[in-house]
């Protein structure tokens, strides 16, 4: 099974040929992280292309190979059978393959599952793509694809399993090493395994000394054990993950290869950790990364990759297509599990000041609170008594053990709602 | 009052001195936008910058000019009198001196006002400065810097108000004009005016036939007739806006100079609109802009700068500093204020199998559920009613009024939320 057919040569020929199509994406070094680690991090910013993700290379030069073998000098197919291209995709490589079709003038049909986001088919309609809303998941979506390629004569894309489309991915691997030639450790999201074995062959294939890892979602992790053994994880139908966009349970056939030569290591990071990161690059960064995009980072933060005292970082964002209306409960979520936001019932007397004491010794302790709640009535508040919860802003979890502890010191009876839970 | 000291050369060398501290931040093109308008969009992304927005320039500049005037061929001032910098911010410039200040390994104090964000409070105190949290608003802040400045030997930072400030702001401007020859209309945030000043004046100084225009927020807009008639209208004390990063009641003395003679229009957009533009840039850039930062984008959104159909232009988003705890509540803001958010109150009988019917009903229209409530035994319930309050994803408002039109049909009585607040 082991012959990867992509030189160096392959690669830089497939970065020139999109290179009008696509955004060679930030490259920067971010001070607070560099300080935090002692090491200098920085992001590599594919979330910063257009439609979002990397996904737009891959899919620009798997179209535009396809458009020079129905040219004159190609393979003997005529143009007249290049009807259009037809993907599958919940997000991002339909959008990736919409622009790129566009952008040659190329019909695109993305098929994506029934309950995809009303946004990213809206984002595909407005770059001229045609939508079918079919299949109840992805796989189902698929076989459709797979199925009307077949009928209408278009040609299927693969978001990943494609020596073409790995070599658009590569040309984020190139733009690194060319911009940070010190890079000495590249971390990278892994789902299917398209950018990463692209960025690993850019990398390896001039520089075997930098160190390349690839971080898979907890819980949708079929190469957890990959390098060690060679094994394939079998991931559960009901997996869930807020890295919806790496929730690939079907690995490459072809990215496996490449895996298997030339990353180095395989980490796995779970959805506190994701939210998390979504914070940190925000605030970091002020850009968006959706959960599958912000994994490296993830791992990153949790100790999961740990660089040596003398590391040049490059932590890759590969997506930003996190829907608006999720954001926002990542954001919570992030802040919450970062201690950063704190949720707490205090039981107190049902006379009057209570409430205004508590807010007291809130303010005290240079909180904000974002929202109050008043219960009584219910079976678990004693009569006479009344809960109050809290919504508070704090600065870390000792910040907010100062609070519980004041509380407890008075004698009240105050839970912590986030740990309860 | 009418000198403006700064020449093209000057914004040249000032541009030159700040280069090696400050990001030439990126000049994108937005394909959607562009095609919506008709014309080429362009985002000029401060956002991006370091600390998040271009008050970094401004600080820079003005404590290289502090230290050269402290040196041997200064102004008469020993280095040994330069002790450190003071600023009064609750945010942006505050941030900007912090690290401007820490570059030249120089002392640097905020003065931030005690309701200031924890966050932000975090950033400067993470740049290195010290915090003084003292002052219920920026106003009484400012005053007690002036006081400690004199009292501890420190140089006040003016946010705006300062030649030098302006001059650092202006590379803004000439990075536009040197990314984009071509543009035509350049569209800039207002508050104090540093920024706006700075980039009309580098505009203008070399392209005079280049049209700027600044954009107030509708609550805190002194300048609204200022270029009609010279006049400078009093902003209320109590006035509210989410821009808060431009709710500057006192516009520059020397700003206003600048803006007299260079900018050709003075719009204002109100905090629905910004929130609108805020969700836009998102969506459109995945990156994040502080109400104030996208003001301008607002102002194009909602008519307020109407391109000519020959026009190539530039939106500057002037920050990113937007407090993550607050970014959710904008995005839902915004996506309600857009159409793609709905929270309606539908009323039917109290029996088994009616909010399955209502559900049913919800995804026929292709709409996604975020959130139900039930509610009954309330007053304004009726004894057998139940009260169903969903929360819906939408497309927009004709979406929207399919499915009200839909329960008005069956007999339901339902009540869009949003409207009625």
């Amino acid at each position: 099974m082991d012959h990867i057919p992509l030189t160096l040569a392959d690669l830089e020929q497939a970065r020139a040929r999109i290179a009008a199509a696509v955004l060679a994406t930030p490259l920067w070094l971010n001070d607070v992280l560099s300080r935090d680690f002692g090491v200098p991090i920085h992001f590599k910013l594919e979330n910063l292309q257009p439609t979002g993700s990397f996904k737009l290379r891959g899919a620009t030069h798997k179209i535009d190979r396809l458009l020079a073998s129905t040219g004159a000098g190609g393979a003997g197919r005529s143009a007249a059978t290049l009807r259009g291209v037809i993907a599958a995709s919940a997000g991002n490589h339909a959008q990736g393959v919409a622009r790129a079709a566009r952008a040659q003038g190329l019909p695109a049909t993305v098929v994506m599952p029934v309950a995809a986001s009303l946004t990213k088919i809206e984002a595909c309609r407005g770059l001229g793509a045609e939508v079918i809303l079919a299949g109840a998941n992805l796989e189902e979506a698929r076989a459709l694809a797979e199925v009307l390629a077949g009928e209408r004569g278009l040609e299927f894309v693969h978001p990943y399993d494609d020596w073409q489309i790995i070599a658009g991915q590569a040309s984020v691997g190139l733009e690194i090493i060319e911009a940070l030639p010190t890079a000495s450790l590249v971390v990278v999201p892994l789902g299917g395994g398209g950018l990463l074995s692209g960025v690993a062959l850019a990398i390896k294939l001039q520089r075997p000394d930098v160190r390349v890892v690839g971080v898979q979602t907890e819980t949708v992790a079929p190469f957890r054990r990959f390098l060690e053994d060679g094994s394939l994880e079998v991931v559960s139908p009901s997996a869930h993950t807020i890295a919806d966009g790496i929730k690939v349970k079907a690995p490459g056939v072809l990215t496996r290869q490449v895996i298997a030569r030339h990353v180095d290591a395989i980490v796995t990071v779970d959805d506190n950790a994701i939210a998390e990161a979504m914070v940190c690059l925000l605030e970091r960064t002020r850009t968006i990364g959706e959960g599958a995009g912000v994994v490296a980072l993830a791992a990153l933060l949790k100790g999961k990759v740990v660089p040596r005292p003398d590391d040049c970082v490059v932590v890759l964002v590969s997506g930003g297509n996190a829907d608006m209306t999720l954001v926002g409960r990542s954001i919570d979520y992030g802040l919450a599990s970062s201690g950063r936001l704190m949720s707490l019932a205090v039981r107190v007397a049902d006379t009057p000041g209570r409430l205004a004491a508590l807010l007291g010794v809130v303010a005290e302790h240079g909180m904000n609170v974002r929202h109050v709640e008043h219960r009584r009535g219910e079976l678990h508040v004693p009569v006479g008594m009344t809960e109050i919860i809290l919504q508070i802003e704090t600065r870390d979890f000792p910040h907010q053990r100062e609070l519980l502890d004041h509380f407890a010191a008075q004698g009240l009876d105050a839970r912590n709602l986030i740990e309860a839970a």
